[in-house]
């Protein structure tokens, strides 16, 4: 799941989450803070920084995948080479476009995180400042601002199905 | 798993990977070289350097085992700090110290590492130069020069069972 920040990502991917459990499927939330937190503490926001994470996080996608967990990403992930890049090593893979507008983002900020942008004291928030190349032909692009969570799972979950994984 | 450059690791671990196929269980081995390709490509063999390969291992390890996936390291890992701080971050863990002795390590020797550091062409070859701090209470030790491969598997899978993972 791609998309900008606050725009929804890890409150779907959680919700996916406990829908997958209910199941009985193995299913791992990659979300941006823990994974940094575990992987990538040595890495900032440049765009060499942003690649080497992308890198990171593929590997591990990669291998959870291969032993039949669900891995649901929700990054930024905002260069549209490094999500073919993923694509490409992990091959199991959909891309999902959590599509917010900015003006929406902002006013949710959950994080503060446009706030601090606005204020001068982050300098590289994507959206805002750093660049975010949306998806062209993503395999689902869910409108957050005319849908519940619960009807964002089930895009998912249908689009899941539709390409033969559930 | 850990022990000196060539004392067996990877051999020992790709035969229980075998095995554990053959159960049908999930089983994924990580071993130093591809996952320094996926996941440290950007780091050396400095202690600073181990320590956060061995960060970024754990948290691997951490998510493999948290979705019933049998995790095989098979890592130098020479520090004992960084091998407790493993234990105590992924929980369900075993220490296995593939036990060979140096002089074996340096006529085995698979990879040439042992040649190029004794003609001075790697300065940080972990047993010839860089320290390598053996288990203190490891759950096993495998003394690879007196068991066959198949023997050492054996020995692991008893391990398994007697903590009760199998």
């Amino acid at each position: 799941m791609t998309g900008l920040p606050a725009s929804g990502k890890t409150t779907i991917a959680l919700e996916l989450e406990q829908r997958f459990k209910a199941m009985g499927r193995n299913v791992e939330v990659l979300d941006g803070d823990e994974v940094r937190k575990g992987l990538s503490s040595d890495l900032g926001f440049s765009k060499e920084d942003r690649q080497q994470h992308a890198k990171r996080v593929t590997f591990v996608a990669k291998v959870l995948t291969r032993n039949d967990v669900i891995v649901l990403v929700g990054l930024i992930s905002p260069f549209r080479a490094f999500r073919q890049a993923a694509r490409e090593e992990i091959g199991d893979f959909l891309e999902v476009f959590v599509d917010t507008s900015l003006d929406e983002c902002i006013s949710r900020d959950p994080k503060g995180l446009y706030k601090l942008a606005l204020d001068g004291k982050i300098k590289d928030l994507t959206g805002l400042q750093d660049p975010y190349e949306a998806p062209e032909d993503p395999e689902l692009v869910i409108p957050t601002e005319d849908v519940t969570v619960e009807q964002a799972a089930d895009m998912v979950m249908d689009t899941l199905r539709d390409h033969g994984y559930l």
